[in-house]
């Protein structure tokens, strides 16, 4: 008989997904150039040169039983040593290969790190808005994903209800910064509170509260931005990384897990890793993939665009009397929708071939998110859209006009 | 706190691993050259020169937003096509894209095939001897795996303890032919039996119960058996295939699921395959690598070595007076050692530098695995120690002599 939990996940289909189809449904009308289209979170701007180059030669000067043979499951010894050196390299960390654990992206990064310390009865907090898909990550543990209210001042921590939350039954505290959907990124101030708050309460509570960190926005950071490495403040830190973003590769599916040395059980945790991937049959991700993005770990795509296009949306969202938070990386905007309900602000942003996505799907209702991995050109195109519908439809409301 | 059922996995060391270890060290003070190691079953061959070329084709002819992109999480749907058309050609199905998963190898495959029926209470069927990780793929969704002992006499199916052990419990049978480790290949009789007797259950019992087929060996065949297609015999099967051992890239990690068309809720059961992915974070396989192995989905690399390895081999063995059933196909031989407890046997094996694995790893004491995805020249090489072996340790109780 069918394994029902899975049949019903069947049932709730994407706000995303959903909004990106409508997007290519919508093209296929009136050409896709015309649908100003900011659901997903794909990067428009292509992997390194570098990158090819490194799987070409791979291909055609090393032997092939090396390139294509069975990865340890706990990844390549040469890449996770690449890996460690220039993490600690870029942030003055001391891993070894043996801290580092190679998965499928971030997705199977924070799949593993959250079944490595939570089960059923255990509770695992993040911040809104948050990232959907840590939904089915935690649920399917047995473990409970609790959101803590966003602090929609600045999309920092909301700290007073982090505190009344953090109950003895947290086990981890999952953290994005930058973050999807916000493109906020956390202060050393935020982290240096979190890690004080999230410390205290391992001594109360009388057991370990690990940080799982979530970064795959992390090169994607904007001018005057200041860069801080999550695992620099709390020991217990568990980073969960993707190549997806900073090269441009989402569908090669690589990441990695790094366990903060000073982690307690550092070097068994990243061992535990293998023995979860054995389980889903998953064993590593493709060696191929894994030998190409060490040689080229410290490196990115051009991804100056992204700061270009963010400069010109919320210059434009500001004037037009939009509440947003200016941010600070990746590739998102979320402001605040001009009418309470952001379902029906999206709804009617759809008339004027404007494809956004409502706030309620990242845990935070009544704003909404842009993805602007798009070309400048068209985001440049999208403003007198974006004029008319705000014109058109809270004119009398807003200072626009 | 640390989960403990992954904690305490670590424990158990793969006793094929530890054996192979101890070659690689053994190696390291006599040439590894002189080390008869016939632990692990990895492909010899390397890839075929078109898998390097339609890598190549992707990097350097295609936009890097297509090939790098995220795939769905069912897989490409073009890639799931090719691989449809391709088994409808080879075996007569009626396959379209929407039977397809793509997954991470055949381990993917099983585990996600296990999942798809198996939950807390169930039981899943397999025939001794069997590979030692469908524990994991089982064990970590709850069910329990229960092993019907081995039909020693030629390893096709023990089918009285089979309808003994079938009871209500049971949700899923999983098989392997080829077989790893016996080399066998199911006949046409034996599948056909198998499935009457599934079906008759299935009547009784009211519920489905699935055939879960592990393939990776399929296309590794030898003259004179016939190729059989597991799915054309029994309507709920679902197959597991694995590029690694018929394109030699295991490290690339790359396979299906193929649910038969006829099967109850065949392409529910394929969508439930990307929530049970969602879950564990692994979304779907590398989009380069999906890519690739579509475009010579018909192909494989030169497989002719194992057939010649395995002559050699089965000659000697038979000469020397041990009782070995004739492997139709793998990379694998399973003969009975020559003393009761086949750990003992391997023990004293090593000492003439031949590294064999006891058959207790495999669900069937008193058996010896030899994986012979080796140079021939060392199967060649290896006979003599084999002969001193044999004749020194337990020259008084056999005819080799």
């Amino acid at each position: 008989m069918i394994v029902d939990k899975y049949r019903e996940m069947l049932g709730a289909k994407s706000v995303i997904r959903e909004l990106s189809e409508y997007a290519t449904a919508r093209g296929r009308e009136i050409g896709y150039g015309n649908v100003f289209d900011y659901s997903l979170g794909n990067p428009s701007v292509p992997a390194p040169e570098s990158f090819k180059k490194a799987v070409i030669r791979l291909l055609t000067e090393c032997d092939p039983m090396d390139v294509h043979g069975y990865s340890p499951s706990l990844g390549i010894p040469s890449v996770k040593e690449k890996i460690a050196g220039s993490l600690n390299r870029r942030f003055g960390m001391d891993y070894t290969g043996d801290h580092i654990f190679m998965t499928s992206g971030a997705a199977g990064a924070i799949a593993h790190a959250v079944r490595l310390v939570a089960q059923p009865g255990d509770e695992v907090l993040t911040f809104a808005p948050f990232f959907p898909e840590y939904h089915p990550y935690v649920d399917l543990t047995g473990a409970r994903l609790k959101v803590v209210p966003a602090d929609t001042e600045n999309f920092q921590i909301n700290f007073e209800r982090f505190g009344e939350m953090l109950t003895q039954k947290v086990m981890a505290v999952l953290i994005n910064t930058p973050n999807n959907p916000s493109g906020t990124v956390y202060t050393k101030e935020t982290l240096e509170k979190l890690a004080e708050i999230m410390s205290e309460k391992e001594r109360q509570y009388g057991h370990e509260i690990y940080l799982i960190s979530d970064e795959p926005y992390r090169e994607i950071l904007f001018a005057g931005v200041e860069e801080v490495y999550v695992s620099r403040f709390y020991a217990n830190t568990i980073s969960c990384y993707s190549y997806s973003k900073s090269l441009s590769i989402p569908g090669e599916r690589i990441g990695y897990v790094a366990v903060n040395p000073a982690c307690k059980d550092a070097v068994t945790l990243v061992n535990m890793c293998g023995q979860i991937s054995r389980g889903i049959g998953h064993n590593c991700p493709t060696s191929l993939i894994q030998l190409a993005v060490a040689e080229v770990a410290d490196e990115t795509s051009d991804l100056s665009v992204y700061e270009r296009n963010m400069n010109i949306l919320y210059e434009e969202l500001v004037k037009l009397g939009f509440t947003c938070v200016k941010p600070g990386g990746t590739f998102y905007i979320f402001p605040k929708a001009l009418e309470e309900d952001a379902k029906i602000f999206c709804q009617k942003a759809k008339n004027y071939d404007l494809i956004l996505v409502p706030g309620d799907t990242f845990g935070c209702p009544g704003y909404f998110r842009m993805a602007y991995c798009i070309d400048t050109e068209k985001v440049e195109r999208s403003l007198p859209a974006l004029r008319k519908f705000v014109e058109t439809e809270y004119g009398q409301k807003n200072g626009a006009n």
